[in-house]
């Protein structure tokens, strides 16, 4: 499965875009919420590569008690790397006027709270700065709905987003992300404990292996058989992108103009 | 422009749509933002009619002191004359918890927040429920994207959204909402004396004229012509529908995938 990519042209392919981006749109820079994990930094990498350090704007949203310590440390120490301006806000006293005004919860809906308020936080910035909102959201996570539906799935355009998450790894390491942030689990941060692969039930490896054989096309007896997955393991997989279709697609509008018009 | 269309029919295909929307979902009922305009409640209105009273949820969210209090008078009426479950929620106290910790902003991001912290809120017990949320867009603000991105514009389906505005209004007398909500001025609610068609320079009768002219494929110059509207008017409308493009579309995803495989 390995495989030599050019990591300069991918670069400079996605810098371009962003350029390209932020120029049709009529605006002045970028948001980005920097989490401290690979996904959030590359994105902001790349922002920094594309508009220069004038232009991006990092938001640091934490939670504390919840976030990973090392993960508040790491976005500021990125922010402060990258010499880009950026704001540290946590989102605490928000989060529990929500809680104080609504319905007692359980962990689901509490969770799915913390990348909305963040969401809103960037798109504040983004109309007081007349800026853009960079989704950090990669292939992996799109494909198997791995995010909040108007959370973190909802920003302006997606630089990584067509990089499954072992490719965001290397992309990281190109660009000169420090290792550490490459070498830590992954985690979403919305409850204490929390990591990616533990909560997908996959390691990103596997997911990612099952995931191109997918694009690739192949059916899953194919990648059961030739490429040797467990077959519950790529059946999960089918199954996260089936039930989260809807969090790809615009929300359907009913069609009534042939009883209109 | 006068035309008969037949509201039993149209009523009937929205109530199927929303069973069936439902139903797909596997989900066990809908969430309503009920602002007490005519859209959130010819909404509710219909969600009943689809699912019967057991299953849908109003949420009436205010901001004291600057929704209209005949709205919220409105909204609770509605709740009650359908006989469905409520929450009324202040929002003022979630305003000002995002304020408190964020850098001081003009009007238009401090109104914006207040949609996004609805739709947060309509997620909320979404999740909590298991519930879809009905988005209350209706197609002439779709059009000109007069919403808020991941806002209001933010749902899981919308049963008028095919339904220009002064459609609205009729459907809305034929199901029997209180004409009081009927003849009120339209207004997001978003700021104190905030009316819809003061915002956009247009009234909704003279909106829909044209979005309705231009989506029989007249151009501009056709419909100054022989529908006598003001050129400056219908420029403005085509305008309005260019720039709000990225509000009606998914956010680009870059591609990569021919440097990758």
């Amino acid at each position: 499965m390995i495989r030599l990519a050019d990591w300069s042209k991918i670069a400079e392919r996605i810098t371009e875009f962003i350029r390209r981006f932020v120029e049709s749109a009529g605006a002045q820079g970028v948001i980005v919420g920097i989490s401290g994990g690979v996904d959030s930094v590359t994105t902001a990498f790349l922002c920094v590569r594309a508009l220069g350090r004038d232009r991006v704007l990092g938001l640091i949203m934490p939670e504390k008690g919840v976030t990973r310590d090392e993960d508040i440390r790491d976005a500021i120490d990125v922010c402060r790397k990258l010499n880009i301006e950026y704001r540290y806000i946590e989102i605490n006293e928000i989060v529990e006027s929500f809680l104080r005004n609504l319905d007692k919860g359980d962990m689901i809906p509490v969770a799915n709270l913390k990348p909305r308020i963040r969401m809103t936080i960037n798109y504040y910035y983004a109309n007081l700065l007349n800026y853009v909102v960079a989704g950090t959201g990669n292939k992996s996570e799109i494909a198997c709905g791995y995010f909040t539906k108007w959370g973190d799935g909802a920003a302006d355009f997606f630089p990584i987003g067509d990089l499954y998450k072992t490719e965001v790894f290397e992309l990281a390491r190109f660009l000169g992300v420090p290792e550490r942030i490459i070498d830590k689990k992954p985690s979403s941060g919305l409850w204490v404990g929390q990591t990616d692969e533990e909560e997908l039930g996959i390691s990103y490896e596997r997911l990612d292996g099952i995931l191109k054989a997918l694009e690739r096309g192949m059916s899953s007896d194919e990648i059961v058989e030739k490429l040797r997955f467990d077959r519950r393991e790529v059946e999960r997989v089918l199954d996260l992108m089936e039930r989260s279709r809807h969090k790809r697609e615009l929300p359907p509008i009913i069609r009534l103009r042939d009883l209109l018009d």
